[in-house]
């Protein structure tokens, strides 16, 4: 295992400690290390807090900041915070307008999550994200898994929430984006979780797991290397499949790299899925191209189509500054 | 050769295809793809001209934009791009302040750009980077390497030249902080050259390039892999020792992924070069942590210290919208 760290158990400590002071301007690390907080609370504004497990980063602490989460609670690598966590995370940004959590499908997330929502005196709503097309269940899911669309939902939201939208209207907004979006991801490689210290799943050397989850969870299948076109023709067959949007739809084209993916390709395959969009009337009117719901070092990546229809478009380009994502500010 | 690509001919092509339909807002494709230039150009003010091999994204495309780059010229993978190429951009970006080329110290970059230069009609300077201190002379170098530094000298001039400053006074600027920044890297693993097909280099399972340059050229020694303290103790010994800041200093600190590495290691890194900086009394005043200057898909990071004197910092936080780094706008 060759990885740039002290030792297994003090990684992610020394990753958040070098996450806050860095971004010292934007957040702050909660008690005991517990979540990371946005430092300028909004008085009454509805908390917005996510989390999971680490090793997906920016997601969630990168997206922590105005116009997007409150607190995200970093769990160890791919595994579910606690709820202890979520507790802290929901009592020290709770200002009044209640707390709504934003939680990927996987069973320990969904479990915690809801654990620390009964706990809670104040109020708490939650939104569940399950935008991957590629599998119904997953190892560590029942129903389909929240992945790179969970970004769309935590941005959205996280915009309305700023203009002052109260809890069930996000609660509301949270599913509809959810709902009108979709996600597929393929790897060629796979990562090497640190306490594990070998990969998680091993593939040939012309092989590619196509349907991939963003644990190294088994996709729909395991094939020999495409090209990107092929690639992308699969992935949004069977996005575009599910979502089903009509010619004329505007949508939002992310293209999410895993973490060991050259920006290079990743444009290469977003070139590609725009032109299949293009070639089904479908109109791209925004985009996001990056590195931003990852694997570890996973090579591979994801694409996501999220329908922009009504407010949609305007909440997506509301500013927004966190460490990842930063506009308009 | 795991690529997310169609082809090793076209895999460039179609990446600025897709680089130029995702951020079509702040970029277009000059004539013949030779060039990207900024969208709207200032009239009268210098033209800020970057260029090099391809591979290094987002340097140098995503840095073209307000606040930064007027035009990037992408040669292929890890080649200069040429002459013709610069010359069209300048062509393309000149109204009326002249143009200002930022080169790193690469024998074919510093070639082609001076050709384009003695070609050129208008008035034209040139600002050569060689921030890196790993090695004095290297496989495509004579003298020291630029390297991740490039995107601040790039960042600031483009800064001033935003605020109406002259093609002299940016040239002085550009060299100004090219001289008070340094970088090394330190690579896991190797990247492939599409065209090429294999590893540049191969490393044993416990081994790392200490020093390496951004082609994967060789660096100061191939040792065993080290804790990331230790390895930040190294790099930053020989960033500190060259560099020479007194206690007390302000500095920028950039942590830079080389493509393959996961936002957590570069995070750990930065944590440690942090501290080492502490320890001598120095300021971490701004912090740039992410993937930056890249060498495709290899494993490792760079990290890069530049002092903030003067108007430095006021010149670092003003506005800048371009693909790679926004804020302010």
């Amino acid at each position: 295992m060759k990885k740039l760290i002290n030792g297994t158990e003090t990684v992610l400590g020394e990753s958040l400690a070098g996450f806050v002071g860095a971004h010292a301007d934007i957040v702050t690390l909660g008690d005991e290390g517990k979540f990371l907080r946005r430092r300028n609370l909004k008085r009454g504004k509805v908390g917005l807090i996510s989390g999971g497990g680490s090793g997906h980063e920016p997601l969630h602490a990168g997206f922590v900041g105005l116009g997007m989460l409150d607190a995200a609670c970093p769990g160890q690598v791919f595994t579910s915070p606690t709820p202890d966590q979520m507790l802290a995370a929901a009592e020290a940004v709770e200002t009044g307008g209640g707390v709504l959590y934003i939680v990927k499908n996987y069973e320990g997330d969904v479990m915690n999550f809801a654990m620390a929502a009964e706990m809670a005196s104040g109020k708490v709503a939650t939104v569940i994200t399950d935008d991957d097309v590629a599998v119904e269940t997953s190892t560590y899911s029942t129903g389909r898994r929240g992945v790179a669309g969970t970004l769309v939902v935590e941005r959205i939201v996280g915009a309305a929430a700023e203009k002052g939208a109260g809890l069930d209207a996000l609660q509301a907004l949270g599913q509809r984006v959810n709902g009108q979006t979709r996600s597929m991801g393929v790897a060629l490689t796979s990562c090497t979780v640190p306490a594990a210290g070998k990969p998680t799943f091993t593939l040939g050397e012309d092989e590619m797991e196509m349907g991939v989850g963003i644990h190294g969870e088994p996709g729909r299948r395991r094939v020999k290397l495409a090209t990107a076109d092929a690639i992308a023709e699969e992935m949004m067959g069977a996005i575009l499949g599910d979502l089903k949007p009509k010619a004329g739809s505007e949508v939002l084209l992310l293209a999410n790299g895993f973490g060991g993916t050259p920006a290079m390709e990743l444009y290469v395959m977003y070139n590609s899925a725009r032109r299949i969009l293009e070639g089904k009337g479908i109109k791209t009117v925004r985009s996001l191209v990056g590195s931003y719901v990852t694997s570890l070092e996973m090579a591979g990546c994801s694409l996501t189509v999220s329908l922009l229809d009504g407010d949609l478009t305007g909440l997506w380009d509301a500013p927004v500054h966190t460490s990842a994502l930063r506009w308009g500010v």
